[in-house]
């Protein structure tokens, strides 16, 4: 199973894509679509979404996760980042592929235990589960690749999925994931 | 010169096209993209930007003008809306279409001379300046008009420019438009 994570944002717009079979996880593709050189804000969205359009083609993963971020900004960023997060799902539709989407909580919960995770400790548990040597960057990249994982997450066997239900909601992390290649 | 107007909405999005010769506005097209019967979020994006891209081949504008509305507007309610302003704004680019924005305010002080219009005002000026029988409906219709005619109140002849910039801001208004063919 492929899941590409993408952490959206008009400037800079993270993905990361990784391949899973629900204990082992391989990182495929990580980096960040830059936009700041675009003339307008709505080529800005164009390059997004070409960008996303042919990073989908080529690492044809089965399912796309998101981050959902409404909490914490205001309307006006919120509406800036809905254009960058709106062009980025409709690459993903528009390639016949589901969105799920996280909160950044969720998302922290996921991977590193503890929804309030500071952002060097959910880098840090993307490059442990990945088995990388370094953190991918720019930090969207591993924002991106934390999003995959945690979709991934939410994807274990029936029997992972009823025994979490009868532990707590933090214990259901990453931290008893044994990183692959290390 | 062809104005093609949207008033983006996740729910329905209102376009409406005119053209104009700098003093007389002729509708060429009106309507709604309806996406409540899509399945998810994702396809209501999909079914915007595909309703929006065949309606800007058929109407064939020189440019588009969007509203841009980011206050009195909570940050969720932001976000959402700015998925819908963002494929809108992705089809026009895709199209090679410079796009405008204009706030509410600007839209009611260019159509009806008041920035704090009510809703009603507009779209009486709206049926007014183009000539038309009735109010067009649905009223995201109407809305999509008035940008439209918004922005080609920007695009007067350079004398008519000059002379706006000798009178106060109020009087630069469509109230002093003889609508056509009524």
């Amino acid at each position: 199973m492929r899941i590409f994570g993408i952490d959206p944002g008009s400037d800079r717009t993270g993905y990361g894509c990784v391949e899973t079979d629900g204990s082992r996880h391989r990182i495929i593709a990580s980096g960040a679509i830059q936009t700041t050189g675009a003339a307008s804000f709505p080529e800005k969205l164009l390059l997004i979404h070409t960008g996303l359009a042919a990073l989908l083609k080529e690492c044809r993963p089965d399912t796309v996760a998101i981050e959902n971020l409404f909490h914490a900004v205001n309307a006006r960023s919120a509406l800036k980042l809905g254009h960058a997060r709106g062009v980025a799902m409709l690459a993903a539709v528009e390639a016949g592929l589901t969105v799920a989407e996280y909160t950044p909580a969720e998302v922290k919960r996921a991977v590193v235990g503890y929804g309030r995770a500071e952002k060097h400790q959910v880098q840090h548990m993307v490059k442990l589960i990945l088995g990388l040597d370094v953190v991918p960057t720019p930090h969207d990249a591993s924002d991106a690749l934390a999003v995959a994982l945690c979709h991934s997450h939410s994807l274990t066997p029936v029997g992972a999925v009823e025994s979490r239900t009868k532990r707590p909601r933090a214990e259901t992390s990453w931290r008893h994931y044994k990183p692959t290649g290390s």
